[in-house]
């Protein structure tokens, strides 16, 4: 038999499925994991275009087109790749799949997934209904050949108290239908969270809007915009799309931190960043209170976070008097996907720029969730 | 021909009218007012039922029935009310009258009440539909007989920058529509403001549900609620009732701040409490940060600002490190109506408990627009 020592990770999106294969370590290492191959399915559903971008064992990345209708071929185009890539026969060397689902209700620990599992996961899907049904399709697939496990996006915000995750709404719309603030990426990081019901509330996005006044769509619905398409323009034409024309902030940020450039354009970009710093800055604020200032680092992360230099300069700009204080030269020279910490030596406060790794996350959390499972059947 | 020394103040609401009578000292006393006469009608439009309170003077309040079919017959109570209690032709003695209009849309200035100014507040009824309409009738009410102005509760928060003021929606929302943050009170208060396109963004109130994640609209739209179900249920079941079951804050910081009382009831009442307490102290923390922490006092006002002394303390709570340091013994002593610091001595930010009075703010601001008017009138 062969030895199960591989773990894989699927995100799996409406019309792609990423994943990542993990090496595990021998006991006596404490079960160390060490990512070996990592990919992601493109154009899923849609089987002339599809392709499937992955490297393995420390080699290029490559692309090969692969007719994937569905993720279930996605699956099997991800596992004659790893075959190829590993010797012997890969699906069976696999001690099981930790899957990202987004929403979990009330799950507060990532789980086995039984039928009941997959039910809350289906039954979640009209809080998170552009992410829980591909989540699903990712689970179903890979369900047919491997033990699975659900890690949620919701699952660390469980342990907020009951003032920062109720909405001051009817309390009958808490108790008989789930409405709350879950949050989300709870694995990836562990603290308070701007983002509410659904990822839509808290800062602005690609395009998303964050933040409005809610009458705003009581205003639109009366000026005979439908639910639905309030609904769509919130989540699809907002953020920095709706303010500035496109979602590229690569290119707005050029605007407001390069050279100086005119026009309406350059205009709009440069607004829509200062809304960006603003409104991060309204969330520095408020989770400095309420820590009572008693904060250790605040930890940039992921997009921005990790790339964007002087958005962390701006985000820190005038904290000082709550014991931040940036290095700038140390900021310049943080890079993408490493580890730094930017705050000048006698800043109070650490400002890390941390890589995030939620796949790794959610290998540990399935290795652990795994074995629980194998011991509580083997003491029954 | 009589001195026309009086400055009249209204504030008409759907079924009520307010107002507030000025005494205007002489020129060389720098145009001072001081209040001589304040009342309200109350069931304007339920002639069986309407009634008068007001006192004059400094007499007690006195309350009659006047049968108030509308808005110009409740105007014309007080006339006859203020007619009695002070000699000769009241109304020849009044200079003008200063309206409360509680949203102006791009108007950055109060205003002579022109038809064009009319037709504006008009315009933006249907960005305060609760407010401007009735607004209006007082308006209309008192032009038959006074000159007015108007004073927007909306104008001074014109002075905010644009990343204050936009929402991430599409552009055109701004351009065309107007979408975009006013804030309200802005005649109580010279700060940023939390409060959006409409009142209801910001802090939970009596029934207002305050931030929500703006997709829980979405979400209950597609089970089958209408939007204006969606919007009555967030202006009027939600905050403190929504949460707690009543409106009674007394009653809820009570249950919070008083000896423990078990059961459902009050531990709804406590939670409503927290929530708040959460929600005002983000705020707090926005503000620090928006003002690089460079805060000179710390102002509360009106409602829970001026009676609620353990609020206060909660509100406060921790932010030492930001230079808030409360004093214990002066907040419980701070009384309403009256102004106080109860700032610790070192607490590097005062901080102030100061009753608002938007009347006298309205007052003074109207007879500055007769006075411009007047001399512009000249000058032409």
């Amino acid at each position: 038999m062969a030895l199960r020592n591989k773990l894989m990770v699927i995100n799996a999106g409406s019309s792609s499925l990423k994943f990542k294969l993990f090496q595990m370590g021998q006991a006596g290492e404490g079960g160390a994991l060490s990512a070996i191959a990592s990919g992601v399915c493109e154009r899923v559903g849609d089987p002339s275009a599809s392709f499937l971008r992955a490297k393995a064992n420390g080699s290029e990345e490559s692309k090969a087109q692969h007719a994937m209708p569905d993720h279930t071929s996605a699956l099997g185009a991800v596992a004659q790749y790893l075959s190829s890539a590993f010797t012997g026969d890969f699906t069976k060397e696999v001690h099981g799949v930790g899957h990202r689902v987004v929403h979990g209700r009330h799950m507060s620990q990532p789980a086995l997934i039984s039928a009941e599992v997959r039910s809350t996961i289906e039954q979640a899907a009209d809080l998170a209904p552009l992410h829980n049904p591909p989540n699903l399709m990712g689970i179903d697939a890979a369900l047919q050949t491997f033990a699975g496990v659900a890690v949620f996006d919701t699952a660390f915000h469980q342990t907020m108290p009951p003032a920062a995750f109720m909405y001051a709404l009817p309390y009958e719309l808490y108790t008989e239908r789930a409405i709350r603030r879950y949050g989300f990426h709870g694995t990836s990081y562990n603290v308070d969270t701007s983002m509410g019901l659904t990822p839509l509330e808290g800062l602005m996005m690609g395009t998303r809007c964050g933040d409005i006044d809610p009458a705003i769509t009581s205003y639109l619905a009366a000026k005979g915009m439908s639910p639905k398409e309030i609904d769509q323009m919130m989540n699809k034409k907002s953020g920095f799309l709706g303010l500035a024309g496109n979602a590229d902030l690569r290119n707005h940020a050029e605007a407001r931190f390069g050279p100086h450039v005119g026009g309406d354009a350059a205009e709009r970009s440069r607004l829509a960043v200062d809304v960006y710093i603003r409104r991060v800055r309204k969330y520095l604020g408020a989770y400095f209170v309420h820590l009572d200032g008693q904060v250790d680092a605040i930890v940039f992360s992921a997009g921005i976070g990790e790339n964007s230099a002087p958005m962390r300069r701006e985000f820190c700009r005038g904290m000082e008097f709550a014991g931040v204080k940036i290095d700038e030269v140390k900021n310049e020279g943080a890079g993408v996907g490493k580890a730094a910490d930017v705050a000048a030596a006698d800043s109070r406060v650490r400002i890390l720029v941390l890589p995030t790794d939620e796949e790794l996350s959610i290998a540990q959390q399935t290795v652990d969730v795994i074995a629980a499972a194998s011991s509580s059947a083997a003491a029954a």
